[in-house]
């Protein structure tokens, strides 16, 4: 099926690092980028294993009490895609012709280059690959090189390369190294500062040989990186017949068919290929800004997991899903920890982190998103609601108490009901806003969940009484004259931002603008208010007035933006709107639109672009064991077909 | 006169570095702590040129648009003040005795050291010196070595000793180093990345000698630190007779006599006796945080100058409040530039700094504190008022003009009036607040000063109606319940703080709660509102309105917050209270009751504690040509005799 087969002539930006990224292949746990067999300047190899970093210390120019103490980095391990190549002693090689083809069907790339000596001997560099989805410690190779117009002599060496590796040398707790160097140990490599251990078994090739025109040397390689020191047997052929199996499997219950746009169909499958390909699967990873396919936000887990990506998991892979949701689980000791030292009851989930740890080092657009903590609970609210797995959420109820608990004591009882003060809500162009509607929306939930909990498992039902208590208080600011919600208590006294006199080149504001200039102004980065509006109920008056005042204001500089306007955009029945939005979405890294894909895939704005198909088009919620629909389709959509698990049942919906 | 003489009897916390603090001898240009002769572990020995800086770059754990870029440093020169000694070929001493005698009345320092051998020899270390305020590139020294109790061999080396210097190395200006060590070519000594330079010139002494029973060395030495290659040719007695007749005419236009209190009478000369010392006299530095006494925040100047260290010069010394104004006026095109940098119109000054820069690593509380450039609008009014040279007002008009040009464009108008957002006032337990009153009054103050200056010199009388608009129609918020002036928008709607749950060691707050704590709470570091209160007008009723429902929130974490207060409460009548405040003021650095005066005086303290005198028991106001006074003296003091300079002529003043 072509829809499923992506090639170069399907991506906007064919920089070598947009194409590394757009083709990187992953299973979860470890992640290649799709650069060149033979490196250029420009080629920036990484292969990543999910929750593998190395930590240093955050130094600051002021430090205070409570400051996150160590940045956090996912490692980039080793270039296992290079070849070292001689032609009849020559080195120097031009790239004369390059076909990529990803066929997301099966989860296997195939690549061809044409390379070319000085003295015009041409060779072809051909390639099939995957990252193995049933051994996830395996990235396999299949490469064969064939002697086009010539007969000579091709010695070739191929290894996997370690990226930044200190042979031999003896580690030394004493020195603090910023890089990322490992120490090596025979197959052991260790990092400096963070002692986490891989063992990897390479099959490496070292041969020289003579070809005549028309010969080829073939070869398979796997590449074993792993945790422990023991590995897969499987053979490449075994290997690959079960990827085209997973896959399979994976199209049949995730697959989403729409008719009408074939960029758009291609766009949504390749968003979520990838989805597949980057959400850790072991309970003690999770789900990085950017997948396993770049270095941009050094690897770290944010809100995105729960509130941007969790939905298409818990309706189509809910193990995936319950993987991610573990994983919060594994780090709760960390974020309980983080609230006391904060002074504060419960747990505090650190904003972006691997470890668990803090690892933010501006808390105002860091730590202060103490929404992250709602956004949590969120998540396993939803996943009990559409998987039905309460033994999950009653084993691991102690999360959602201890992250009620946390807002029982950050916030406070004043005259107007039960304030929130002193928070960054998801629009990062305001910070540290007293009452952020979202946030303050969120926790109601969340202490609202907790009470029930309490009182369905009948354990800390005097706790839930002060937590349903705050919930049925929660305050939420309303301007009576514009009659909109207020994003915050301030929010609607600032000054307006000039956006007429703010030429496109100033866009992202966050990189010409000091954050007092921003802060002061009302300009958001992304939704706010309006994410708040996708996920709860509310009047289709209310919405549609705050949609009108909020969207204006909204710079969409933040790539976790355009997809929830969209969808609410949807809810309001402005389908050409909600249209436009979402095309924005679903093709945002196709087309490189934000400018920055070669950091890594964005990963949020593709669960995102889920939400716009689902949530907005097909209208789809799941409330008291009902399932509901709604037919927002575009007229550029004529027809989608999907299917979602509910309950642990395979439903096929056709929206026409 | 007893009271101008300080004795280690006289101090609080006898520890090593703490004596170097309180009896440090400076001119304005240098500093010199009065470290040990022979030098313990616990010794830090220091000699600092006002300005003279090393700069490095501010790392930051997250970096954006527009923070402040570099570091600057006081750098630490030279150990002007140890001795190598041996005796009898020994040279591990007991300090036996110490005697310190600080004469404020003549600048003179006196000190006699009583140290031992292993095998009992005793000799006395007598030392005579002055920072000279005739040539302030001067400190000199009269040393006597007397052996008390032997005849034997005296063996010493006495010079000025560089604390960190680099000998004849190159300068790589690819290497940014974090050290303040210096570039030595002969006599020139140049910091790495600054690119500053001094030159010395010192007297040496090396000598061998035999000395009897009672017999003594002695010997002068003068130690020339200079930002230009030529030295003063003043011998010792010379600089010393010079040193005496300054003081006289310092104590003469300066002294302030209260009766009734001996304590107080020297806590008050001292906090003068430094306030004279480290005072910047070139108009191209200013007044340090901790004076030229330590190393405490770098060497910094912040808003003290103007508001807590000013009005003493003004009144008593006007020479020297015109030089650190004239300062002011130096990094005026730094604070442009900033303002512009920024996006703002006019000149916005940094919040800390010594070169003019912005080195404030952590802008929520360094750059956000805008209320600078109305405070050293606030200076310049004053200065022009009290001492009516109004030339130099009108040949620096364009730095009034620049301030008011920023505050119209930071500010903006809305239906409540002009209100001015994302600020942090004087309260550094709140930040990033908007109208915060103080701010807001100063800044109107500011734009006011702007526009009828602008109308005398019939110079910008266009742009001066828009000052005049702002200022007339400046928001204050107004609490009509509790009928008290906001200390900003979102004060009164914060959670209390608990004060009963908080023990006395989690005191000073900043140290031991996280800023997302403090700032969501109502708690103050130091005096805001009532700041302004002190400087502007307000009725009665109101001011103890506000006194009483702000003081008892303020924790007086900062050394600046009780003068205000004092002031304040002298002006309610509250002698009792005002007294309290005046009190822990007055002998804040002579008992170390903040415990850091090892780091250096608290010079704005001591600037307050002359206002919580002159503004405070004295009431004094100078309006209109017209000097008032008003008798707030508590019972403790029985009469109060001051000078002051008013219009250049001198006024006795005694307030019974």
């Amino acid at each position: 099926m072509k829809d499923f087969i992506l090639t170069l002539d399907d991506i906007g930006n064919k920089s070598v690092q947009n194409i590394e990224t757009l083709f990187a292949q992953a299973n979860g746990t470890l992640g290649v980028r799709a650069s060149l067999p033979i490196r250029t300047g420009e080629s920036t190899p990484g292969t990543f294993l999910n929750a593998f970093y190395e930590s240093h210390d955050i130094v600051y120019g002021e430090n205070a009490y409570g400051y996150a103490k160590q940045h956090q980095t996912m490692v980039n391990l080793f270039d296992l895609r290079s070849i070292e190549l001689m032609i009849d002693g020559k080195s120097e090689f031009l790239l004369s012709d390059q076909s990529v083809v990803l066929d997301m069907e099966k989860g296997l790339l195939f690549e061809s280059y044409i390379y070319e000596t000085g003295d015009g001997k041409k060779f072809e560099y051909l390639l099939e690959s995957f990252a193995s989805h049933s051994e996830r410690s395996v990235y396999a190779q299949k490469i064969q090189i064939k002697a086009l117009n010539f007969s000579g002599v091709v010695k070739l060496v191929k290894k996997g390369r370690p990226v930044s590796v200190k042979k031999g040398e003896a580690f030394d707790p004493r020195i603090k190294n910023s890089s990322t160097e490992l120490i090596q140990e025979g197959n052991k490599y260790t990092t400096q500062n963070s002692r986490l251990s891989i063992y990897v078994k390479f099959d490496s090739l070292s041969e020289e040989r003579r070809l005549n025109e028309g010969e080829s040397i073939s070869f398979t390689q796997l590449y074993h990186i792993s945790r422990e020191n023991h590995f897969s047997s499987l053979s490449y052929d075994e290997l690959k017949n079960k990827q085209v199996e997973i896959f399979a499997n994976f199209w049949k219950s995730s697959d989403i068919e729409i008719e009408g746009n074939t960029r758009l169909q291609k766009g949504i499958r390749f968003n979520m290929y990838h989805l597949f390909n980057s959400a850790g699967r072991d309970g003690a990873s999770n789900f990085s800004a950017k997948g396993l396919t770049g270095e941009g936000y050094e690897g770290h887990y944010f809100w995105d997991t729960e509130m941007y990506l969790l939905p298409f998991f818990i309706y189509t892979q809910p193990e995936i899903a319950k993987s991610l949701l573990s994983y919060r689980v594994s780090i709760l000791p960390k974020a309980q920890a983080r609230a006391k030292e904060l002074g504060f009851q419960g747990a505090l989930f650190a904003w972006r982190t691997i470890n668990g740890e803090e690892t933010s080092a501006y808390y105002p657009a860091g730590t202060a998103q103490v929404h992250i903590n709602a956004d949590i609970a969120y998540g396993f609210e939803l996943f009990e609601k559409v998987t039905g797995d309460t033994d999950f959420i009653e084993e691991n109820s102690t999360l959602i108490f201890e992250t009620a608990r946390f807002w029982l004591d950050y916030g406070f009882y004043s005259k107007r009901g039960f304030e929130i003060h002193e928070v960054t809500g998801p629009d990062e162009y305001t910070a540290l806003v007293n009452n952020n509607y979202y946030t303050n929306k969120m926790a109601q939930n969340n202490l609202f969940y907790a009470a029930r909990l309490a009182n369905r498992l009948k354990s800390n039902e005097d706790e839930a009484k002060y937590w349903f208590n705050a919930a049925e208080n929660m305050y939420f600011g309303f301007d009576q004259e514009l009659q909109i919600i207020q994003q915050d208590d301030s929010f609607l006294t600032k000054e307006p931002w000039d956006f007429v006199n703010t030429p496109k080149e100033k866009y992202p504001l966050l990189l010409h603008y000091h954050p007092m200039k921003i802060y002061k102004h009302q300009v958001l980065k992304q939704a706010d208010t309006i994410l708040a509006h996708m996920l709860f109920d509310e009047s289709q008056e209310q919405v549609n007035r705050d949609f009108a005042f909020y969207e204006p204001l909204t710079t969409h500089d933040s790539s976790l933006s355009r997809t929830v306007y969209g969808v609410v955009a949807s809810k309001l029945g402005r389908s050409e709107l909600a249209y436009r939005f979402f095309k924005e979405a679903a093709i945002m890294d196709l087309e490189d639109s934000q400018g920055n894909a070669s950091h890594g895939i964005h990963a949020a704005n593709m669960g995102g672009s889920w939400l716009g198909l689902i949530y907005g088009f097909a209208g789809l919620s799941y409330e008291n064991g009902e399932i509901k629909t709604n037919n927002n389709l575009p007229k550029e959509i004529k027809s989608m077909k999907f299917t979602i698990t509910i309950q642990g049942e395979k439903k096929h919906i056709i929206i026409e």
